[in-house]
């Protein structure tokens, strides 16, 4: 058994602090597992009574303190804390050991009755609510109440007095509930917490939540019973965030927010501007030196970047919290670049590897550094922090509501708050920047938007935010306004500047240089690329081929398509002929171009897919006009061909190879203008490589039959003279063509062993694949339905984005196995859009592709995260 | 090595009737496959020479005759045969010995000069072609020449003088193409045949076939040298086709057509009209018993009835084929009924167990029987021999090509021909019904007509056709007219007669009864029923529950449609569950009506299924309408929710539990008019039993959360009070639910192990399981491709009609085995088309499944089959 699986995450975590780092936790003990696991099978195990007095003896003797004193009494937090983190699925209770004596021992010692029984009254309520079960309406009921008759506008408001009798009346409710007192004994409240805890994990939140993450109920929560820490007691003390580096832009020089006389929510929430760690020099040097110490400590300990909790209690350091911390992506990868050097000096320097550096990046990392920028600037009407960088362009909404039904109806959004809350999180999802006029860096606002490289701009002072409008030195935004936000500069804007391709850091450069020469050899990453632009863009953003140029955009291009009709309604084989003739003409010369670009690459042509009527006007367009206007002869022509290739489920029609068997001559034509224009490129010194692909097989036979065409043309290609060289250059080679097929059905990955005896590679289309396997048409479910079934958990991810491992990714897996047994050297590749997503990436690594292909902009993605795959891959060899 | 290997399937058929059944076979001998290999992989194998020499002299000493003699010739046929049948895929030489001198012997011994000279032109054709690769051509011209020159109508008109001559100008054909005389020396002549025999393996129709077939090109053939024997010789002579038995009625006495003076094809060609087996006692006497001690001895050897192919040769008899023949579905159940009991008497009585008589009866022979008949009759124009039973309707065309236009049309065609060849056969199968107006019951329409129980009447002397029409008794028929046959009697008859159910014959229900025997407790039938009519048919017919009853098609009744659509377009959730009621109300009725019908057995319900649009007009008509006419305030309300709810490819879209999933409500619904109905019938002395079904789940939280909502429902109704049983009777007891999924999609069938977690049964739902995994739409690809497909060999079976064993059989299959692993006790069926299918029937026994469920009408079929399953099953596990 591992530490966490006994102590939890948390209680894994504080032990680490304490014993292994050091630091200034404050004391307190954790119940293991196994009394959790002893409580749910048996109830109260007997003998944690007396373990618990045990701890609770040596807490209170290492504090100086006792649970319930009346004089200076001990307080402190009872936590759940599982092996797997539940984040809001189980109970805390604070504040505990309280009572009637040692509040006012409290109200002495800290010499603030109000602070003393606002203590007691929020421990009242978490108690009873949590506890003893009670609804917690009781308990604001009165808290309103209160407030009005003390006439005060916020809880802050009301006075110590009026504290100390909603005391009495939360007791008084709580007796009446129960039909006992409200407990006094310091023990009889620790263990109702502690059994309170253990029955949280039963509790329907948490099950669901296990169900959904696949965590067996079997594991039960330890308990953390810490004791309570105060920045709040006077002006000696104080809360603060600290980070061992800057967490926006990598800067090695440790960063932080700090409050004199604050609880860490104060910090967060961003109620009062914070000061920076030079405040903090200046009003507590020798505990900002300590600081600084343990955040060097912490880099060393984790060699990374950390970001802390810490409370100053009567001039006494206390650190509740240490992780390693999150980073904006040009943070990220200046961090991983510069960690590769030494930090520290001596005995103390440290350093990572440039796998670990590789492995410090994530794919949204480099999505967030290839953020667009705006391509012009105007005027500020505001500025604020520099929160999360990039730039946003959207319109104005006031509420977290407000800001998703406008996305949900297609607009882009600009979420304006004063300041954010987890209650806003699913508006902040959807927005494109955010703005608030309060809060820090580290503010709820700053550190979401962060954390999803959404643009924000937090604490701009001079937005006035009134209903659904806000005002920003004299100029009025209202509700729908168009507003501009730079996330890297702080500047608020008026209307939609336009935007430009961002300029990643350097550390971009590098860190991809080191991916390939881990994965070289491994893993190539090619993209998806119809035209040389796009080929164009591709190369230049590092990829090491075409995995598939589709030829049918190729085909609806306005100056052919005219061609293709003809093709479609030829009604003799002549006519036919002829439109194929036009058609290899016109491909030729796209193909010239593509080959060109991709000069030394290989470059996978897949020949053409999509069902005719694609190139056909709509049914409906016709027979609308047919109705009213009625049809010229071509039209009347066009609605019978629309007719007649029109399909019920085009999805699973007459697409791909199946349109070849129709349409005999159609795949010949485009090898001879593919490998025609082979010829051309290679007279002319480039050296082409050519893959073909046929699409949608499902049957060997099939695919034999598309083979023999696709030979052929090859053979009778052959037979012609070999092309001059240019002048002066050694004589060329026809280009070896290999022949494949891409994976995109069911069938074709079941009997991909009888497929492999006729292809030299295969390509799995997983969009198909996942709409086949699923039973999901991309066009349908993906908007209507998909995000209910996400919302309700009846799936984990969208499996057009992730691929879905264990259905989907079973007949990748089983393709490959079965492919690779008939022949060894099968070359295999993914051409979905799963090939630029990193988790997916990894899966088809592991079942042993040769390379992913996406489009051009994934491309640095891909080469990531194909890294990653590698190095995770070696990894799990050697465990 | 077995016997077929060696010597190929007609040398071991020759073989055993010789050596085994001790009959009177042409001598010969078989070159072994061995040897073919040997050439295959070295040429000529030198050894072969000698072992054919000493064969060749062990025939002649035998035959009492020399090949190529100038007084008494030998003549052989030299044919193919490899171990499985290959039809028309390979050579076949005859009358090899035949030379300048031997034809002048033939024409003595023979006194039939042109005999002699026929005999000799054909094999000089034949081995020109075949063995030394002419072009048939030279000597079709030649042929037609002669004709013209001797003012030949036909081949038979041409004179002995003229055959001669037309003998030197083949040989000179020979002489020029080749550069070397025709060979004279019968040894070289037999050499080049069986060299020819060889090569031909290789030729490419036999290499397309085997691909097509799946045999291995390893194998070789074998070839078979046999006397020839003529039946043409004389009037001593004669050829025929015998039956051990009636083939159209299963009638034990005999049955045969015979020819004096012909040659086989004579008599299946139909050209001259035959006499039966009692001309042959007057004319044949000691012939006539020795035949029908050979048919007797055929029966017992066979424990069948035999077909036979006979020829006699100046008054001896020779046996030229015996096998197992084919049968009407009458004669196949009134044989395998009448063969369990003893056939002859004494020692060499023999008869065939019950699980034999099964597994006689094929399933097309109970579709045979189930054929409609006509309800009238009216005046027949003509008369033919009933070649083929059951009544057919349809419009009258005179050319395989017609027939096969107007039926890819959609019209009911009946094929009239004066005879049919293998050229006819693709007009033959689209056929209703064929006549012939020549021919009798062993011609070629007969043979073909009975195999498919396609109706057939033959040698309907009056019809006289010219062109496109027939006239009959002074009736004239043109093409285009409709025509009725009964294949019954034989009778022809004008205009389109009415149609009622057909009338099994007693066998029928003595097969069924033993087939439920047989699977009794491994594999139940039962059928898809919507209504209480369909299950009041399907129980007659035999069904043990109905394993899929569509509640959708309770939707589209004309009178709840509105209410679906208010239901639809509800734009509350009061005005949603008003329809809910109203539709909880008129299910409620159905379901009632149903679960009456099906007391005591097992009724599975699905729960609605279909895409939403489907209860909504189509998006293009009401466009259409509001172009021109412009819509309604209730039409523009349905064109929206049209729009809404229209999909790109429905197959894929919003169907099943997605829909449950839009619509919390409407399986709630359902299940509670369900089992309102289950308590209401219960009340009133039935046993219903209820099996509810949730379609296209793809992931186990999808189905978890389904059956919560059946749970719950259920939990509700049990809390009620149980109604009062019928008075007099025993309280009654609510049923016990199952609740279950299908499996349609493959990811259900990989994830199975997960389903099964949460479900009590799986119902494989193969027509849209075969639609995904292959990505085939079957309202797309049906029609338009798949003729095609077939055609090509690109797929070897229509998939919907007999499933794809190698590809969804393998997710059938996985799918079983996961559920099981998970729950043992799983209950499985499958409730598409294939469920009727006898092929599928046995794959899904295979695969474990407790029952499989068909329309109603195919449930005789599917439990003859399930037992042959069974029995099948039982074989293979005793190995």
């Amino acid at each position: 058994m591992e530490y966490k699986d006994l102590l939890g995450g948390k209680g894994a975590n504080l032990a680490e602090m304490m014993s292994v780092l050091n630091l200034p936790v404050p004391h307190g003990f954790t119940i293991s597992t196994d009394a959790c696991r002893d409580y749910m099978h048996g109830g109260w195990p007997k003998s944690l009574t007396d373990e618990m007095t045990k701890h609770v003896a040596a807490l209170e003797k290492k504090m100086g303190r006792k649970l319930g004193d009346s004089k200076d009494p001990l307080l402190v937090s009872v936590r759940s804390g599982a092996k797997f983190s539940m984040p809001g699925m189980m109970d805390t209770v604070l504040n505990l050991g309280l009572n009637d004596k040692s509040v006012i021992a409290l109200a002495t010692t800290t010499n603030n009755e109000r602070f003393a029984y606002d203590s007691y009254r929020r421990f009242i309520s978490m108690y009873g609510r949590i506890v003893l079960g009670l609804d917690g309406a009781v308990f604001e009921h009165a808290l309103d109440k209160a407030k009005e008759v003390a006439n005060a506008k916020t809880d802050a408001d009301i006075p110590a007095s009026a504290l100390r009798e909603l005391c009495e009346v939360y007791k008084q409710a709580v007796a009446t509930a129960t039909g006992k007192p409200f407990p006094q004994d310091p023990a009889k409240q620790l263990r109702g917490a502690v059994e309170a805890v253990f029955r949280s994990w039963n509790g329907p939140r948490a099950i669901a939540y296990r169900v959904r993450e696949k965590i067996s109920h079997e594991l039960g929560t330890a308990v953390n019973v810490q004791a309570m820490v105060f920045g709040n007691r006077d002006e000696n003390s104080g809360t603060g965030v600290g980070f061992t580096r800057n967490a926006a832009t990598g800067d090695s020089k440790p960063y932080g927010d700090f409050l004199v006389n604050a609880q860490g929510e104060d910090v967060v929430a961003g109620i009062r501007n914070t000061e920076d760690l030079n405040a903090l020099k200046k009003k507590f040097p020798i505990i900002h030196s300590e600081l600084l110490e343990i955040f060097a400590r912490l880099e060393r300990h984790y060699k990374d970047m950390c970001d802390t909790e810490f409370t100053i209690e009567q001039g006494k350091l206390w650190m509740l919290q240490t992780r390693v911390g999150k980073r904006t992506g040009a943070a990220a990868l200046r961090m991983a670049v510069e960690m590769t050097k030494p930090t520290g000096t001596g005995k103390k320097a440290w350093k990572i590897s440039k796998t670990e550096a590789i492995m410090r990046v994530a794919a949204d990392h480099l999505d967030q550094v290839l953020h667009p920028q705006f391509a012009t600037k105007s005027k500020s009407i505001a500025k604020g922090l520099a929160a999360s960088p990039g730039a946003a362009v959207g319109q104005v909404f006031f509420t977290a509501d407000d800001a998703e039904a406008a996305a949900l109806a297609g607009k882009d959004v600009i979420l304006v708050r004063a300041e954010t809350s987890p209650e806003d999180v699913h508006g902040m999802m959807v927005a494109k920047g955010i703005l608030t006029s309060r809060g820090g860096l580290v503010s709820h606002a700053a550190v979401v938007a962060r954390g999803w490289g959404t643009p924000a701009i937090v604490g701009a002072d001079a937005v006035k935010i009134s209903g659904n409008s806000f005002t920003a030195n004299g100029v009025t935004v209202k509700e729908g306004d168009w507003l501009s936000l730079d996330g890297t500069t702080g500047e608020v804007m008026l209307g939609q500047l336009a935007l430009m391709a961002s300029k990643p850091p350097k550390e971009f450069d590098t860190i991809l240089k080191w991916s390939d020469e881990v994965r070289k050899g491994k893993m190539d990453v090619r993209a998806n690329a119809d035209t040389n632009e796009d080929a164009k863009k591709a190369r230049e953003l590092g990829a090491q081929g075409i995995g598939l140029c589709r030829t049918e955009h190729m085909f609806l291009a306005p100056d052919r398509l005219p061609v293709v009709r003809r093709m479609i309604l030829a009604s003799s084989p002549e006519e036919e002929a002829a439109a194929f003739e036009e058609l290899r003409k016109v491909q030729r010369k796209d193909f010239v171009a593509l080959l060109k670009e991709m000069s030394g690459l290989p470059v996978t042509v897949r020949l053409l897919d999509p069902p005719l009527h694609e190139f056909l006007p709509h049914v409906s367009e016709l027979e609308i006009k047919k109705a009213t206007s009625g049809l010229d002869a071509e039209e009347t022509t066009l609605l019978h061909a629309a007719h007649e290739w029109s399909e019920v489920n085009p999805m699973l029609g007459t697409r791909g190879v199946r349109l070849g068997v129709m349409k005999p001559g159609l795949y010949a034509m485009q090898v001879r203008a593919l490998m025609e224009a082979a010829d051309d490129v290679a007279s002319k010194g480039y050296e082409p490589i050519v893959e073909i692909m046929i699409p949608l097989t499902v049957t060997r036979e099939e695919l034999a039959l598309a083979r023999s065409w696709v030979e052929d043309v090859l053979a009778d290609i052959n037979s012609r003279p070999v092309p001059k060289a240019k002048k002066g250059e050694k004589s060329i080679k026809r280009p070896k063509v290999s022949i494949g097929t891409m994976i995109e059905t069911p069938r074709a990955a079941l009997r991909a062993g009888e497929l492999a005896e006729v292809s030299d590679f295969f390509s799995f289309g997983t969009n198909d694949l996942t709409q086949m396997t699923f039973g999901f048409s991309r066009d349908d479910v993906e908007s209507r339905m998909m995000p209910a079934y996400l919302e309700a958990g009846l799936l984990k991810r969208n499996p057009f984005e992730t691929i879905d491992q264990s259905g989907v990714g079973e007949l990748v897996f089983l393709a490959a196995e079965r492919g690779r047994k008939v022949k060894r050297g099968l070359k295999l590749g993914v051409c979905g859009e799963h090939g630029g997503d990193p988790e997916s990436i990894g899966m088809f690594f592991r079942a042993g592709l040769n390379y992913v292909s996406c489009s051009p902009y994934r491309v640095p993605i891909a080469r990531l995260s194909a890294a990653q795959a590698v190095i995770g891959g070696i990894k799990s060899e050697t465990k």
